[in-house]
């Protein structure tokens, strides 16, 4: 019997609400696969803690969590009180970078039950991968201010490419698209207006798909590309993209399947040197938190992919199929999805579907 | 009567096959509404200059246009010939910096006739505007390369936003949501994770705002607005983005309006210093360039779009309206509408409508 140390971490807003769900989910699989799992919850990386400490977490963050196993997060900011550069750069984006989760996926499925914004579209044919690089490229904090209060007000700010970073990203990329039927990989760019940094990444790209014969591998410049995520998600497979583009990508493909309420995202560490994190898609909703409405199918997916990285797929796909049932049936979907279940009521229906 | 100077350049692809369709439906509205418009083509700023020529344009390209009144423009780019990169900014780029064509401005609306890829919308339903700035941000082309060859490779590129980019075109922005109905503006940021530049975007749009306080203004980090235009295109009114973020929302939001092939743009030079350039955003599209069939209802939407900016807002009504009612006839729109007209067809059709 496997155990693994789980560093539960709910965080500002409706984490407070989803985490609970996801972790009922997670105990009762961790039961029915024989899997130990040992929580241990913290309470920083959130705006609360800030109001208490005047930082986003204490300074000895790191040694607390880094010998875990994963990380289980719920949604960070609150700005109302802590600015989100603030709030988001002392935790999130910190763990993301100091624990080189260098590969951002999140799955874009239309799931049953759904209603989807594009027409005439069914469960099925939206099913690809977003793949997003997550420590360097548009995400940097290098640049600065100056001539600050004169007409002359100028700032700059740094987007940073490496070879490194770049390469062990596509090839993440490429890899799942070899483990994939259709074998077909997509890459953001925009080397037509963004004149050094795109042209480079392309450049990587073709360099990368030597090494992968079997992939076919078509680019399109970011513009275009979130057009055809509108008229055309069916052809996507695998997309791979940079820091801010997958940002993007991976909020609108969501969107393009209903809603961005339901989808996980696993911040992974390939190389598991360090934790790696999963977080629901939706972030803190200040305008519902609280109130016991909030959708948990995010963060109880994102548990369905923690238990895959840890290596218990079926573990992981009994999750999904109990999300499925529950999703398809309007008495156990919360009400953003126009059904009538509370956050609670929604999560005891993925438990007893499991 | 006002005689215009129309500086005329169908550039590469299906701007060959368009823009002479533009040009007969300008002239029949010039003659209409009694407006002189003297067309100037000009065979530069395409790929095959550039295969004669070794550069795009030739080294006196701004005089020979800059009298102009307006630019009526094709498409640039041929990739398999020049790159993107060389292309686009040895012609396109070039024109928007150096006639400091700051404001780069594109309808999105819902039309008759045309599909709706979002299910449940009809004309009417999704009517905006997209304001890009134009000339600086994310497009700089200050930056390069370290370490080529080895394993530190890395390369770098600024974005730039000066106080005087950024506030005219909040300004601008700002004028035309005043001049709407709805007096509300959304701002496209992502001050939560680009944290320096955006950042400083918001706080000129809070210190804009004060300037007009008829008008509500909110603001949306540009992966949650993607979304958004899928979700709840009928909130938009006015969009004010950066370079790279209007390049992006431009291009979703007609994708959204079921196709890019008829969207219109004006890259416009608001104190009238330099003349103003109207392209249709859909670009040269290689794949179809020389069959005839490409929808040039893009293109004439540019002829409106400039009469309206020379001072002649009835013959660009008419004109729109003669498009409107050739989109609902499937006898007379292109086959990429599921029309059976080909490119001259549709033309003709707009004209005897007009
Ligand atoms: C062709 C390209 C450089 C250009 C841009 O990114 O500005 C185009 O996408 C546009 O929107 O006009
Ligand atoms: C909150 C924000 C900094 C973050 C990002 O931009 O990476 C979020 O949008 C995400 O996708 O996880």
């Amino acid at each position: 019997r496997n155990t693994y140390k789980i560093a539960v971490i709910a965080g500002d807003g409706i984490g407070q609400e989803t985490v609970p769900e996801g972790l009922k989910v997670l105990s009762a699989a961790a039961r029915l696969f024989d899997i130990g799992l040992d929580f241990e919850e913290h309470d920083f990386a959130s705006c609360d803690y800030y109001a208490r400490h005047g930082e986003m977490m204490p300074g000895d963050w790191k040694s607390r969590i880094i010998d875990s196993d994963a990380i289980f997060f719920g949604a960070v900011g609150w700005p109302d009180t802590v600015p989100d550069h603030v709030s988001l750069w002392g935790s999130l984006l910190k763990f993301r970078r100091e624990f080189d989760q260098y590969a951002n996926l999140r799955p874009v499925r239309l799931m049953p039950g759904v209603p989807c914004p594009l027409a005439g579209k069914s469960p099925g044919d939206i099913d690809f991968w977003v793949v997003r690089e997550n420590t360097e490229g548009e995400y940097s904090s290098i640049g600065g201010k100056i001539f600050e209060g004169t007409d002359r007000e100028t700032v700059m700010q740094e987007t940073v490419m490496t070879r490194q970073g770049v390469d062990r990203i596509l090839r993440y990329a490429f890899e799942i698209a070899e483990r994939t039927e259709r074998k077909t990989l997509t890459s953001a760019t925009k080397s037509n207006g963004i004149s050094i940094t795109m042209p480079y990444w392309d450049e990587r790209v073709l360099e990368m798909a030597k090494s992968f014969p079997d992939i076919a591998v078509d680019k399109y410049h970011i513009d275009i590309l979130t057009a055809l995520f509108v008229l055309k998600p069916e052809r996507f497979n695998v997309v791979v993209a940079s820091n801010l583009f997958g940002d993007i990508l991976s909020d609108l493909g969501p969107a393009c399947t209903g809603t961005i309420g339901i989808a996980p995202s696993g911040n992974i560490n390939p190389t598991r040197t360090f934790p790696s994190l999963f977080e629901p898609v939706h972030g803190s909703a200040p305008d519902i938190a609280g109130q016991g409405i909030a959708n948990p199918v995010g963060q109880i997916w994102c548990g369905a992919m923690m238990l895959d990285h840890l290596g218990h797929p079926e573990a992981a796909s009994a999750v999904v199929a109990a999300i499925e049932s529950v999703l398809s049936d309007p008495e156990r979907r919360t009400s953003d999805l126009g059904g009538e279940a509370d956050t609670r009521g929604c999560g005891d229906a993925v438990l007893e579907a499991l």
